[in-house]
């Protein structure tokens, strides 16, 4: 089984620069190389066979997915053929499904963690998600409350009665590997499953930077106060739009303080217990997110420096 | 004179988990020990005595700007006051004019990079600048067209009718300075004034790490390929709400291919030159920005590294 950290969407030139050249995404999507992923909801249709995310615009057509425009993911360097993504109904889904032999619907965070898709298409799915999620979310003007339409291959939305244009949202959270040297606190919040752990982490707020948004969280959740940030990578993280920023710090001694709303337990792990974790093997049966996740990269580089 | 890093607003303690309380709030704000920022459009007022940006309760009423629920910055931690921005409109402005001295009206920009406010209180005029920009972006529910309102102190607008949530934006921008080794790639872009050169930078996608947005920007705009992206450093940049994100990269040997448009010129300077630029004293007249910009920092580690 291979796992993949659920990375960027870096199979594709984006072409960003011609997403306003309309005649240019018809003629791509127009041609019979250009391959269409289709989003049900939150969920990107599977083909059984080994085309996997990609159908060509004959069987979109054949399912009647195809009127609306859809969103321009890029091209393939090799072949310049054009990548799109388009939302299908469930009546549409169906059609597809009657005609194709579908896989059954698997969230994104599941496709990821079984390895079932190389990783690249992966993330063009991750990316196909905030893009759709981002749509739903900017029908309406923020400013004025008029229909905004689509445009730029669905890089843009533009509200016609007053002029403004409003682009994709991205949220950029800190995700931290807190430690005092010797081992690394993490946390089980609310929603995780029985025996999860993490990293902390926390959206950055305007008027601060990442390492302030460090320091604001892990005092306001564990009433620790931390210093040393280093920012060491990054993952897109599309649920449903968020840019994941890796850090480390290090704490200063002082009691635990946590905060009822935002952390069940928070408990401090030794580097062979991080090795543990890392491996599945922890005593306790308390276990981190896969590989698919930022968070199982920061605690395997805290249980294996480099 | 002094200039600053246009950073974190770090002098308050945000009680971000207190901003649903509005009877906390509410006491806050009618404490006499409150303080309020008052902006005027993009422009923070600021009184020519030593309170600066900060005014008091009974000043704002005998403006009547204090009409409006403020948003709620955080409380300054050594005397637990509140801190809190208004919007006056214009009427106001000149009615508080008329009863307290005032220093002409001033962009953030050039009170960064004057030096004539606190670090900390510029940040936290740049924090109110963003909050509020955002605001008029969300006058309305992109979801469903309503009118939202604010709530949360400013944290928040709901809107009624969906029941949706928005919360501020903020949107994570790439700057980078690469190299070759000898020498880094500054670019003059149409928005700017004449002569002044700056890092490359441009705004993360969804479905890319902070590495790809790095490679693919240099790629869009310079036809250069870059590698060993490494992420120095962060500033919030509030014009309107964006995070500034510092890297370095290298650059791989091959042609300049500038986007003209995105790209008046590109140069590359020595590492001598750097040293100038950021002294001011380049011989052909070329500039950089001030040191209140990430960008001045990142061309300084180059000239000056550690």
């Amino acid at each position: 089984m291979t796992v993949t950290l659920l990375g960027s969407a870096s199979l594709l030139d984006r072409q960003s620069g011609r997403r306003g050249d309309a005649a240019y995404l018809c003629a791509l999507a127009a041609d019979p190389a250009a391959r269409f992923l289709i989003m049900a909801g939150h969920t990107p249709l599977i083909a059984a066979d080994p085309s996997g995310l990609w159908f060509s615009a004959a069987a979109i057509q054949r399912a009647a997915i195809g009127d609306a425009e859809p969103l321009f993911l890029g091209i393939l360097p090799s072949s310049q053929a054009g990548y799109f993504a388009l939302s299908a109904c469930e009546a549409s889904a169906a059609k597809l499904a009657s005609h194709t032999d579908l896989h059954a619907p698997t969230d994104i965070r599941t496709i990821a963690s079984s390895g079932s898709l190389p990783a690249g298409d992966v993330a063009l799915a991750g990316l196909a998600r905030s893009l759709f999620a981002w749509h739903e979310s900017a029908r309406h003007c923020g400013w004025c409350g008029a229909k905004t339409a689509m445009t730029d291959g669905g890089w843009k939305r533009r509200c016609e009665p007053c002029g403004k244009d409003t682009f994709p949202r991205l949220d950029p959270v800190v995700i931290m590997l807190v430690t005092d040297g010797e081992s690394c606190i993490l946390a089980h919040e609310p929603r995780y499953k029985p025996g999860m752990f993490s990293c902390p982490a926390g959206y950055i707020e305007p008027g601060e930077d990442i390492a302030h948004a460090v320091r604001r969280e892990i005092h306001e959740e564990l009433g620790l106060t931390v210093t040393d940030v280093a920012i060491t990578s990054s993952q897109p993280w599309p649920f449903p739009h968020s840019l994941m920023i890796g850090c480390t710090a290090i704490c200063l001694p002082g009691p635990l303080n946590i905060d009822p709303a935002e952390i069940v337990e928070a408990r401090w792990f030794t580097r062979g217990e991080a090795t543990q974790l890392v491996a599945g093997t922890h005593p306790d049966g308390v276990w981190i997110p896969g590989p698919q996740a930022i968070a199982h990269h920061l605690i395997r580089a805290f249980a294996e420096p480099a």
